[in-house]
């Protein structure tokens, strides 16, 4: 017997573990943030040497209601089993497919300052779907190098590199006085999705996707809990 | 006339701009995650030549309701003055002290793998009150060395390391597999704050302060945005 079939599958209750539907549900943030958690745990689970996990086994790991994990992984395209669970080796195929880190997309950085190279450096972000295939500044000394392999061009050379790279997404990780207007530009040119690295609030037409990255207003938060620990004790 | 007292002040009526409580408020999480988008607003205000700002003013720039920002900056210890508003000068000092990004907080780093190295190679993170001033590792050909000018100590060296440097906060950029073993690593060395990068779930006691800052579940939000607009056109 199985359970939990994705919403989308419900009416044509398929058995196939491949995604059968060409439309993407928009997926509530907080089942898109938790389901990274279950990733990883399940992950784990495989190198420990499990071979199913239930969604109580899942929940007792991390500390989230059973019935909430089981509610997120129906967004999920999987079938589980009664008393045995899903099979993990399917169910990180399809998270990973689900979650969009299976299949590389293509993005540009703008501004490489502290932040940006670092971003550049960060060879990580590959494995999680984020390749940056090339990076745009100003400055005379970064414009025509590269860094960890990924080339520096002048940001004038934007919109002709945009023909020759098949990109959708911009990193940006300008100075806040320029951010509104680079994005701006980004737009212009065909970007799709900005990941926002700056503490500005950037403003964009509404079939642009903006994801909000503020390592300082994390900061922030963090301060202020620590103070206020501190000042309990 | 004078208006948006703090609330913890409201008792005293200061008129004065320091802060007056040795008190720390638990500022509500979406608040702190506004307060630095004001501030980038207001300093950009500045740089075109602004002396005052009024919420009215910000939420035109930023399209958040002038109340919201009122209620949000009634939490800092700031006076404004009707039909003035706030002093930009002050306002900027006041925020950045409030959100404690001019008090250098010292850190350490767990992993340096390639997120780590590129953390540690982000100058810009003091200016925003955060001083990795160490990062611990394993692996032979880092321990010893500096990245950026930051020392790589074996992790074995963590507890000594604790006192000599006066240390509340850890950054995890370790692998997934041993996220949790190092948390409790860190919480039993002394650490009062874990920055947490990684995508995993880590469980801590009560009294200590957890940030998690999961690079790939914004990139998992992203991909399905993305996505999800695709489909509709």
């Amino acid at each position: 017997m199985y359970f939990c079939l994705t919403q989308l599958d419900k009416e044509k209750k398929t058995m196939n573990n491949q995604p059968q539907h060409k439309e993407v549900l928009r997926v509530p943030e907080p089942t898109l943030r938790r389901l990274p958690w279950y990733l990883s745990n399940i992950i784990l689970l495989k190198q420990k040497g499990e071979r199913y996990v239930s969604s109580t086994q899942i929940s007792k790991e991390i500390n989230i209601d059973a019935s909430q994990i089981a509610k997120d992984l129906s967004y999920v395209n999987i079938t589980g089993r009664t008393r045995v669970g899903y099979e993990i080796d399917t169910l990180i195929t399809v998270l990973e497919n689900f979650l969009g880190f299976t299949n590389l997309h293509k993005a540009f950085l703008f501004g490489v300052g502290s932040l940006g190279a670092a971003l550049l450096g960060d060879s990580g972000l590959k494995h999680f779907g984020l390749e940056i295939v090339a990076a745009f500044d100003v400055k005379p000394n970064l414009v025509g190098t590269t860094l960890n392999g990924i080339p520096i061009f002048h940001s004038d050379d934007f919109i002709n590199k945009m023909k020759e790279y098949q990109v959708n997404i911009g990193v940006l990780t300008v100075p806040i006085g320029i951010a509104q207007q680079i994005t701006d530009y980004m737009i212009e040119g065909g970007i799709k999705a900005v990941w926002n690295f700056t503490p500005f609030r950037i403003r964009v037409p509404e079939h642009i996707v903006v994801q909000n990255t503020s390592l300082y207003a994390h900061l922030a938060v963090m301060f202020n809990r620590l103070n206020s620990n501190e000042n309990k004790q």
